[in-house]
């Protein structure tokens, strides 16, 4: 790609790092700012700066947040001894839109994966293994992606906690809400069979 | 969408202004951005802002340029008497790829678009006419999309030029080279047809 301007260039090159974001993708956005008021360049700029520099996360859960203790983890009416363990922010707010979830989270920052070599020594593992060694917690709710990176993170952790007292669990794995089931792959749907549930139990959410 | 933190909520929505980015996206990309280290986000705010605050026009052609005039404008190469109306920067760019033009460009800044509000005021029509009228140019080739807004810019030109001595034409439409006829939409097609070109001229490019 020829640019008839350097700092066109170097815009759409930085654009172009960001995941899922090709150099015409880029350009496109590029252009657009430029077509836009030079404030919205600005507040963009600002933001994304004003985040990387400005970003804590909570010292209970990892989540990102502003303050040194989320509102999740704050809040009293919620139950702090079961923890649901999850991959990143977005997997909380996800829970969170389902108004199901009344426990705390414990986020990891990522799954095991040697081929990105990432190691559990750069997850937050060791501050969950803490948490349930302090004998608080009765409950551990895996709700990792169900990959093999998932998989090997959930059993790398259940290893080190399995002599504790603390009952654990996974998400359900099943066929979502609403689906044929003549168009469901056959891992899910052999999983859907073996963990069935009492009926009873099936229409709660009704 | 609920956000654990203002700072990532805010660039989380100044991301999704971006067209075609939703927030679901920009979350992604925020994420990823505060993976990396620190650097990254800052160079890219800094390209940015440096783009849309040093943004320079080409005095000739009002294609995106660092300098008064650009590199096309400014080659003595290249026949000034041929000029190639386009939409935007990413139009030169496609057609300087393709190797085959040696004229110049006018670069209109986008098509006539009542719906968007866009007039003839708003975009570069009225210096491309001050150019014809000066009696210098040739040839004034077409090559906006073939859309609606596009033959609508073409025609509103084409009616303020038409009385001065200038050849006018629009780049050829018709299937492109390696594609099956059977799959090519009819008005692509009959257009390949009622346009057919002498036989020797469609062996130059081989």
């Amino acid at each position: 790609m020829e640019f008839s301007s350097k700092l066109l260039e170097k815009a759409v090159n930085e654009m172009a790092q960001l995941p899922g974001i090709g150099k015409r993708t880029a350009l496109r956005l590029v252009l657009h700012l430029l077509k836009q008021p030079s404030e919205q360049a600005h507040l963009l700029s600002q933001a994304l700066v004003g985040l990387r520099d400005g970003i804590k996360f909570c010292s209970g859960c990892h989540n990102i947040s502003d303050v040194e203790v989320c509102e999740i983890c704050n809040n009293p009416g919620r139950n702090h001894k079961i923890i649901c363990v999850v991959e990143d922010v977005r997997d909380v707010m996800a829970i969170e839109n389902t108004n199901q979830y009344k426990g705390v989270y414990h986020v990891l920052g990522g799954k095991i994966s040697p081929i990105d070599g990432i190691g559990p020594g750069q997850l937050n593992i060791a501050s969950l293994v803490e948490k349930v060694k302090s004998g608080q917690i009765e409950e551990l709710i895996f709700a990792l992606s169900s990959t093999m990176e998932g998989d090997t993170t959930n059993y790398y952790i259940f290893k080190q906690i399995k002599d504790y007292n603390v009952k654990t669990s996974a998400i359900a794995r099943g066929i979502a809400v609403g689906d044929e089931l003549e168009y469901a792959d056959e891992v899910t749907l052999g999983r859907s069979i073996v963990n069935r549930i009492p009926f009873e139990n099936s229409l709660r959410n009704i």
